[in-house]
């Protein structure tokens, strides 16, 4: 079964919004073993979606669209479906008391354009939002079905979990598994998985995010399943601990599992991520039985006010230090009463800090018993790109992360770490 | 000038990573007055490559390409621009030399694979990539120049602005501006905009991402300056203090602007949004200036310890309450001695807590001088996706710095509250 998607709007064409619907729905597709083999972005214009819609049937057994459902006249897609159908639009008498009734139920009043969102092509087949106002369609042409999704995220993601998954969801050919590592380079990963790479029937795609690498095995042919494992059996072999997780178990739950297990907590002291680590630590539902909460010291006077870091430390060597790094660790761990404490202090730029160079980092982390540990990662950054701001803090997050994981498991500081 | 984006990889079909690439380039071209027409995703797939770069620069006047330039196996632009061009693949030794450098500066050992980097289709130009490996390529085929750049984000950046759009940018035909606006409904905005988008040579469009909507006003035609400043004018003048900015003006940077003008500062106190707050107000560079801390109290308890939340409020109320927001605000201002204090409590689910349902929040801002105001805003959120949680954080970030906007111009809460 192949899948084409389409997704609709000026927006994204001009950048304006990033296209995290097309990720998403690939991505769910994928775990349903149905293949996105091609997606198109175009913009709000009529002729250009039914030309985009038609060539994309062509070519897959199915297309899914999303945007242009909304109530305002640059939403075409109802208008584009109907041409490519060649029916007219008609007013759906029950979509449009589902809309009255949404609107009473706020207390607000009916903009009459928003009636728009009742008409569908005559014939369409209509898919229930349970999730917002405007209703999808599914249209049959030559080639397939096309199903219109709208474009607000989350009514397009309970739309394709509960109406087009059940309906396109077909069998598994190939099989994947993603493995998740942290701290080696892209090009180490490669030259250690080539046996693993040659292996019949096993494909590798690598998916770097400094300082992560995920690996993609895909299998085919007969056996999937026990290829797919074996795969995965050499593949964790030659990689030892820098694999922490699989699919989508990302670093915050792959930690968050870690101290779940051990009915543990952490407390977060942040400098230049300004808030980042902690944001990323109570992502998952059930987050407050492992976080217990943060400070975030950006004004240097505030490490020693908020954190106990030695005015005397933040004098001789400025708050870009590992020694700062690690008092902030044991502080935020002693004050908020957590079992860990991750503390990160280090120059996002664009310009140099206390004569550090921009991209310098120190993560500490500070546990029970035992002196508070240091890890000082490489970044992987050069330039003076105004974007490496954001680089830098996300890399920085990951890495307090990881060197978390690493402190509770009892693992090194891992390689990547500056001499 | 019309551009075409070809973002090459599986990791985009399978949605292991957001098409973050195509937004930026949209935006950095429309910037410079040129337009992406299509945007096209395709797989590591050899002849699928070569087919949507030909088929693009059938419609196209140039082609801007993405991925598929690192060093491995699954890196297959060079292979499909070279099997376009009808032209061998040879080693530049430019190139070669230049990675080699770079590999022993870091201290490290060259993989063999890495060298693939260093192949380039015969004829093709080099485009040097000063922020990274992998260099990109300028490659000639019917119908116009195909540009080929990494996928790295910050490297492909850093190649569009520093050799891309030097060669590409042309003359401005269509003249744009974003409005930004907070608080008010799409359907609202549109509604109010209508006289607007009656006039004459004017687009509009809606860009919707709750609490707030952007509007991109399009004018063609000839003196399309004049037009469009007067449209701009007269939207304003519909939406009110709904505006808080144009174009890449976001709401931390407008509270950024805002606070740096009256040489404030601001700190925030978290809970559901775990720092994300924090993180918003410290994307900017300079923020320092602004943003002295904040505290991240997510365990009930810490909202005592660390800012001195009444034990009894939140004995009597639990944390979830207006009064709770109010405190929380006061507290962190007076602990972290800045200007403003921003606080938010709520519900960001799965499970309603404190009695309160999922979506419930309050946002409190304390000033110098009067009682702090606590706003209550509704959110847009049905349903029980697990992806709600994201969607309430996120929300709640935006109606934090927006309260926070209108405390510091003197404005009322705004509508969208709950009653």
């Amino acid at each position: 079964m192949r899948v084409e998607l389409v997704t609709i709007g000026d927006e994204l064409l001009l950048g304006d919004t990033v296209n995290g619907n097309a990720a998403w729905i690939g991505r769910r597709l994928a775990e349903h073993g149905l293949e996105v083999t091609r997606s198109v972005v175009v913009g709000d214009e009529l002729d250009v979606i039914i030309e985009a819609v038609t060539e994309a049937l062509a070519r897959a057994d199915a297309v899914i669209t999303t945007g242009g459902l909304g109530p305002t006249y640059d939403d075409l897609t109802r208008d584009a479906l109907a041409k490519a159908a060649g029916a007219a639009l008609v007013r759906d008498p029950g979509l449009e008391r589902r809309l009255r009734e949404r609107v009473a139920a706020a207390g607000r009043e009916l903009q009459p354009m928003a009636l728009r969102m009742a008409d569908v092509p005559d014939g369409a087949g209509i898919l229930v939002n349970s999730a917002g106002s405007a209703a999808g369609l599914r249209v049959e042409l030559e080639g397939g079905a096309v199903y219109a999704l709208p474009g607000v995220p989350f009514e397009m993601r309970t739309m394709i979990d509960e109406v087009v998954l059940p309906e396109l969801a077909g069998e598994h050919r190939v099989a994947r598994r993603t493995l998740r590592t942290a701290l080696l380079w892209e090009s180490v990963v490669a030259t250690r998985l080539a046996p693993v790479e040659a292996m019949d029937g096993i494909k590798l795609a690598y998916l770097p995010d400094s300082p992560e690498v995920r690996i993609r095995i895909s299998a085919t042919g007969p056996d999937v399943e026990a290829r797919l494992a074996e795969a995965e059996r050499q593949a964790r072999e030659l990689l030892g601990d820098a694999v922490y997780g699989t699919g989508e178990e990302t670093l915050d739950r792959v930690v968050h599992g870690l101290l779940a297990e051990r009915s543990a907590t952490v407390a977060a002291a942040e400098s230049l991520t300004g808030g980042l680590i902690g944001a990323e630590l109570t992502r998952m539902p059930g987050s407050s039985a492992t976080f217990a909460g943060g400070i975030v010291a950006y004004a240097t006077a505030l490490k020693e006010q908020l954190l106990g870091v030695p005015a005397d430390l933040l004098e001789a060597h400025g708050a870009v230090h590992p020694d700062v790094a690690a008092a902030m660790a044991v502080g935020v761990r002693e004050r908020l009463g957590a079992t860990y404490g991750v503390a990160v202090t280090g120059v996002a730029g664009p310009d140099a800090q206390d004569g550090r160079p921009v991209g310098t980092i120190f993560v500490g982390v500070a546990s029970p018993g035992g002196e508070p540990r240091v890890a000082s990662p490489s970044l992987p950054v050069s330039g003076t790109s105004p974007e490496n701001r954001a680089v830098i803090r996300r890399m920085t997050v990951a890495h307090a992360l990881e060197q978390l994981r690493r402190v509770i498991l009892g693992l090194g500081t891992g390689p990547a770490q500056k001499e």
